[in-house]
């Protein structure tokens, strides 16, 4: 367990950031794959820019201290700072990426993976395009990015806002509590019906038949007969959000098909996502769990997710003008975790440097000639260290270079000086080579390139 | 100019964002080659870490609000970070890097390229070793930066703290006014030597001909030659802290010459860096500027310093133990000022993408054919566009194209489906060759490989 500076957050270790590079990166080619821009946003906003975006989650931004000037807040999410930028310097279209942690002053429970800083990794696509032709892509780039991870097998669940408000509306839920319906609804992946249905009624003031209605849609989920059943519902077919909801989502599996990734999407109708600002179709990536990792994967949640919001750019613009966007968000600290830990059952050892050379001497009074010697192999490119000791005994350089998984030592001593050679030593075979001095550097590279 | 989200921080746009890349992993790199590993700290720390660590400059450090739990601040750099990691985690020898980002309440001057929000890329050596060998590689490591970076002709100052202690001592200043005086001497490098005095008499309360003994001394800066002729001052030589001092220095430039480093290395008296932290030598790295270039580099400053702080560990240590630390840090936000200016100069366009081929149709209805197309593109790794309209024209396609840098085209549309074959067009010389469907992801990749 990495040790925690404070409640909540914590430090990176080497090893940690070694796997953790390894899974930005790749996202983030898939990212670029998809012909992403990438932007960066401060890690504060002024505190109005965040107010009245994340609906009953807004208690979780950390404000910054009144010192003077603007009131601040850090990020929440990567999302609303996109869109603020997009108001701000009037972009009409984009696509990009960003990378960048983001502050929620969430109970931290360690085991699901869960800090109060975290890092996103977001795609977004604005722009008034053809219906879902970029929703389908984002749903792609999911799959991809998921697949990549070899996460083992996972579906993405997706559901529209619409459908959902046409399901409140058609059952006869009063606007006002549309929100906090919602919300219970969302629960539906982690508690039973009846206990969601007791919060909508004990808590929420719902009517138990109104609840009961409800339960029937929002217990169901399928592929894209579904979604066609929904459209002969005879309550849901009379509500003009929720057909056009269902319009969106057939077209949508009909894209998901050519990219053949349908059978990976489920429809959902209890996917409700608790942030206030999409107003479109919705998802959620979960892994599945087998048996015997059932306790372990429950404890993951959701991997990434994601949605369209049409309407927040506009919340930014001072005439109101708004560009439609969609995106998703890959949810890299959960991915972090599982793949911590799946590293540390298999103990793997993880090299945290990229050290290709030891600098070595046998002798005392050596130092002045290995200065010279590494300083010669940094100008050439090469990744090179020595111990900062002036007299080290060959055995502790050379345990260093098995500790540390260097591969290759340069030995250089009153034998090799006088003949004007370097021994080359591979630390895997133990084998030594004498090498002209003049020739190491060279000699180095082909080696390195062998290799 | 880039848009302000509000006083003081800013957006990086994809165009910056790509110059920034470039330079950062040049910079990692170095790190690498120099055997570093990646550590990673939270963005904020316990207030209490921070204080009494900036001297004059604590004021500017942001603080979180009380909204319950620990009173948190925004990291001010990244040394404080590491040397609490340090001490926490109980570790005795580390040679780490870090980049991120810290925050500092500074009233934003753009054309300094100074934010309140900024990058830092961090290089330290924890341990005890023998002495000067991990502070000389710390000088290299600036001067591969910078060099590697083709800023132009660079200088790097070099002091000690316990050299300006002993100067201070032996010009009878008294022990308390120590901080004070030596934040006005670090003045040297931007006001001249009389206003530097005027505010030692008449601000600081120094008597004039102490005063003035301190500027026989601070005015002075050289190279090694300078260092012997230190240690035969009559009054400098009486002091222990000084000679000490003066023996480091001797043995850094001797190290420095075998790294063939020493002509970029001036020992500087007047050096001073305004940190409380550090203990013994002192760098920092200013750009040279030729005449014509005057003004424009006058506002860059300094774009690296660093330090030895050999007693920063101990003060996060319940027991006190610590552990001599030597370090530096990149200034890459002035760096990327600079370039950025330099690639506006010159006129270059940067791609922000890098997308590699573009799926286009000169036909209607074919948008089913571009999806399946590009979904073959994408899982075969090639980075790939099309554009999210239904029926969009070829002109349109092919514009974007050329507008996004992207080299290579394929076309489908119902002569290439009946004959089973893509047309694939290079962007700059527009020849476009007819290829088999089953071929294209090779001759694709072929392509590629070629350009």
């Amino acid at each position: 367990m990495a040790a925690f500076g404070f409640q909540g957050t914590r430090d990176l270790s080497p090893q940690q950031m070694v796997v953790r590079e390894k899974i930005l990166d790749m996202v983030i080619d898939c990212f670029k794959r998809h012909g992403a821009k990438r932007l960066d946003t401060p890690a504060f906003e002024l505190k109005e820019m965040l107010t009245e975006k994340y609906g009953e989650d807004s208690g979780l931004i950390y404000d910054l201290k009144d010192q003077g000037g603007e009131l601040l807040s850090l990020r929440y999410d990567l999302t609303v700072p996109f869109a603020r930028y997009l108001a701000m310097n009037k972009v009409k279209r984009m696509k990009r990426y960003q990378v960048g942690k983001v502050w929620r002053r969430e109970s931290p429970t360690i085991v699901q993976g869960r800090y109060r800083e975290f890092c996103q990794c977001d795609f977004d696509i604005a722009g008034q395009f053809d219906p879902m032709i970029p929703d389908a892509e984002c749903l792609k780039i999911m799959c991809e990015v998921l697949s990549g991870l070899q996460l083992g097998d996972f579906l993405i669940k997706v559901n529209d806002r619409r459908i959902l408000d046409g399901i409140l509306a058609v059952c006869a839920v009063p606007q006002s509590k549309f929100h906090a319906i919602c919300s219970s609804i969302d629960k539906l992946d982690k508690i039973p019906w009846k206990d969601v249905r007791h919060e909508m009624v004990a808590k929420k003031g719902l009517a138990p038949e109104v609840a009961d209605r409800i339960g029937d849609y929002v217990q169901r989920h399928g592929g894209v007969s579904l979604v066609e059943e929904m459209f002969q519902d005879s309550r849901l077919s009379q509500n003009k959000q929720a057909l056009e909801g269902l319009g969106d989502l057939r077209l949508l599996f009909e894209y998901l098909t050519l990219f053949g990734i349908a059978e990976k999407i489920s429809f959902d109708l209890s996917l409700a996502r608790g942030l206030d600002y999409y107003t479109g179709v919705i998802y959620e990536a979960v892994l599945l769990q087998t048996p015997a990792q059932a306790e372990e994967c429950l404890s993951v949640g959701s991997v990434a997710a994601g949605g369209r919001y049409d309407g927040l750019v506009g919340v930014f613009d001072p005439k109101g003008h708004t560009v439609p966007c969609v995106g998703l968000s890959i949810g890299v600290e959960r991915i972090f975790a599982i793949l911590e830990e799946r590293m540390k059952t298999a103990g793997l050892k993880i090299r945290t440097t990229e050290t290709q050379v030891f600098v070595a001497t046998p002798q005392k009074n050596f130092l002045h000639e290995r200065l010279k010697l590494i300083s010669e192999l940094w100008d050439a490119g090469i990744k090179a260290e020595l111990l900062y000791k002036n007299n080290p005994k060959l055995l502790t350089q050379l345990h260093y270079c098995e500790h540390m998984g260097i591969p290759l030592v340069v030995i250089i001593g009153e034998q090799e000086l006088k003949e004007g050679v370097i021994k080359l030593r591979s630390v895997a075979s133990r084998e030594e080579v004498a090498i002209k001095r003049e020739n190491l550097v060279a000699e180095i590279q082909k080696k390195l390139s062998e290799s």
